[in-house]
């Protein structure tokens, strides 16, 4: 119903809708309904006993400063504790390189703040991630993308995209959402050298780095870039903004994440946080940091990683055994998601009520692509359903194929 | 330093600098400094015992809840609980006139995002609360002030101002953060009435509702806008968006607030929200509800009155014992905050660097003056300082202007 207030709305909201995620989350909460269209953790996997042990321990040591306000860079051992981290992967950075965020979608939102003017040029993955298109087109943007396959972004397409003029390019280089791809190293490099050549900043967002469950670890790409200058600076201050967040290895519920990135640039983010929230909640910092600043935590990590390695591989037999001929999917390394293709007779978008009726769901893939496409593909998420619902949904999911390839 | 970086900055960010108050907060965070700068509650009074039970109660009884993702408009108990407590203030509502905000800075920033277009005007009291002025100023916003006195913004100005065209008006009637003044029941009326005549929506930022030390309750701008058209309407859908918080009620560390509005503004906020941090902690919203949804909190909220109202008369009584003639200052009947009017050849930004060399601090009252304005005044707060340093503070600030009006 269209009433007086929206004539009173911003012409910036115009573009504004609920996600296509967001209201599939609401049919697909509804009982018996096997879901597949979250992004959500395996609550099976949530510290709760330690996150019971912290919170008595920060009410009881330090309640008065751990519920009182914080500073809009966020919690300073925290921020340490990130810096430490990140030179255990080759990353020499300092507190001064790390802002906390009310999780990273506010990275992706003060990214936008901070960097795009309205008609400003994004270069993103085709598909890409459903948040970022979502943040970024509240301030205008234009999205350019680039092509995309089992080897992530075709870097050797840059060069084209960077010469219309591009505000920074955004990848996700790990089990990419949606696709569960990962960049290759090569790729990776090539990426850093075209952008440092164009003077193009990269925004790194790598919230499932760390849930790698087959192959070997590689360089995040501002390790890449900081290896290119490491020698001039003695802190990071090169070419790429980096975001990743406590949602997948502790708990979404407490909205923590950061961003890594030169000083200068962190400086603007915390003025443009400052506006938006003042700071991120001091307690869940306080809580994040007495459960994470623990070796036990590499143990947890081991147990994500197993958790989630056992759903991917149900799921991927799975679709080996029900799916028809014709319909492909990623083997993602890593990550929460795969993504599968129908042939290209069948729109994902037209099937999704068949789907919801057998109590199957996923997301169509057109929702990833900001400039159209996909009309043929779906995301599935493999972390948050148990291994005997995984069969069951791919069961149901490949019944619902079958029946739309007739 | 001007950095190649600053050349990639949007616009939006020109006029985006750290507010005032928090470069003194760093300042006035160093030891043996007598704060009066900040707005921080004081710890003493936060419930640290109820939420040590609350988080153990959640955790074991519904941490997997608590802890995963949870839906943009809030926690829906909580908004519940907002709804009931509305209603004892005469306001009838339904949970989906409640939103959830990542602390009420989340709400100024969604109300311009929604609402302002570059240019678009917006009125508020002159001085007004620095978060605003803020959080507004990144969306281009361009403010119309209106005259302020002892009652509060002068209504019988309104009209005037209306005529400009105003995309909606911003009061803070109860105990205003800078001046502690508030807003005549005469006045409060007024401004409902006009703004309803002319169709300008009505901002009610109310973070200090329940903190009045003396004097009757007066009902909030929302309660008298609903009883125009209350009989027509089961809930509301006036012409008042409302924002209150637990930050001074319970604890600002959480970062939890709530606004009241029509349903078509509430749909509007969390489309918006979505895209700014998906929602606000699950986590702390639980812990929330699970605090104050009991009998308990009306006697906690007596000893925060109680621990205030001792610290405010501490400082009435100090400013009378020692300022020199000439300085004036408010007698705010509620809240955190009172104003001081010093004589007019004292600029208080000139003389915060002697007040820091004499170890107490304070905000210089210009920056809550969005169009220039308040040389001579300052903010003090009073519910951050135990009675004895608010005597001591007093007495050296007094000595501060005593030296600056010779």
């Amino acid at each position: 119903m269209h009433t007086l207030w929206d004539e009173r709305f911003a012409l910036r909201t115009d573009n504004l809708k609920s996600s296509a995620i967001r209201e599939l989350l609401k049919i697909t909460s509804l009982p018996d309904v096997i879901s597949f269209a979250g992004g959500l953790p395996a609550p099976e996997v949530f510290p709760i006993e330690r996150f019971k042990e912290a919170s008595d321990i920060v009410l009881t040591e330090m309640g008065e400063k751990a519920l009182q306000y914080g500073t809009t860079e966020g919690y300073q051992p925290l921020r340490e504790m990130i810096a430490r981290n990140a030179g255990k992967y080759g990353l020499k950075i300092s507190a001064d390189n790390v802002m906390i965020t009310t999780g990273s979608q506010q990275a992706l939102d003060l990214m936008g703040r901070i960097f795009i003017n309205r008609g400003d040029r994004v270069l993103v993955e085709s598909p890409t991630y459903l948040g970022a298109i979502q943040a970024w087109n509240a301030y205008g943007v234009k999205f350019v993308t680039i092509p995309f396959d089992k080897d992530g972004m075709q870097t050797q397409e840059l060069e084209s995209r960077l010469r219309l003029g591009i505000k920074f390019i955004y990848v996700l280089p790990n089990f990419q959402n949606p696709t569960g791809v990962t960049l290759s190293r090569e790729r990776r490099k090539q990426l850093v050298e075209v952008a440092n050549a164009y003077g193009v900043p990269i925004f790194e967002d790598d919230p499932y780095g760390q849930l790698r469950y087959e192959g070997e670890h590689l360089p995040p790409v501002v390790v890449l870039d900081d290896e290119i200058r490491a020698k001039e600076f003695p802190i990071y201050s090169g070419n790429v903004i980096y975001t990743s967040t406590f949602s997948k290895i502790l708990a979404p519920g407490l909205r923590l994440a950061w961003v890594v990135a030169p000083v200068e640039v962190i400086k603007k983010l915390v003025q443009a946080k400052q506006g938006c929230d003042l700071n991120t909640s001091t307690f869940n910092q306080y809580l994040a940091y007495q459960v994470a600043n623990d070796p036990w935590m590499k143990s947890h990590i081991c147990v994500i990683r197993k958790t989630y390695k056992e759903r991917r591989d149900v799921m991927l037999k799975a679709l080996e055994e029900y799916m028809p001929e014709g319909v492909q999917w990623t083997k993602p390394k890593g990550g929460l998601f795969l993504w599968v293709t129908l042939p290209e007779c069948i729109d994902t978008q037209a099937i999704f009520p068949a789907a919801v009726e057998q109590k199957v769901a996923f997301v169509p893939g057109g929702s990833f692509h900001p400039k159209g496409g996909g009309h043929n593909t779906m995301r599935l998420n493999f972390s948050n359903s148990k291994p005997e619902l995984i069969v069951e949904g791919i069961k149901r999911l490949a019944k619902v194929v079958k029946d739309n390839l007739k």
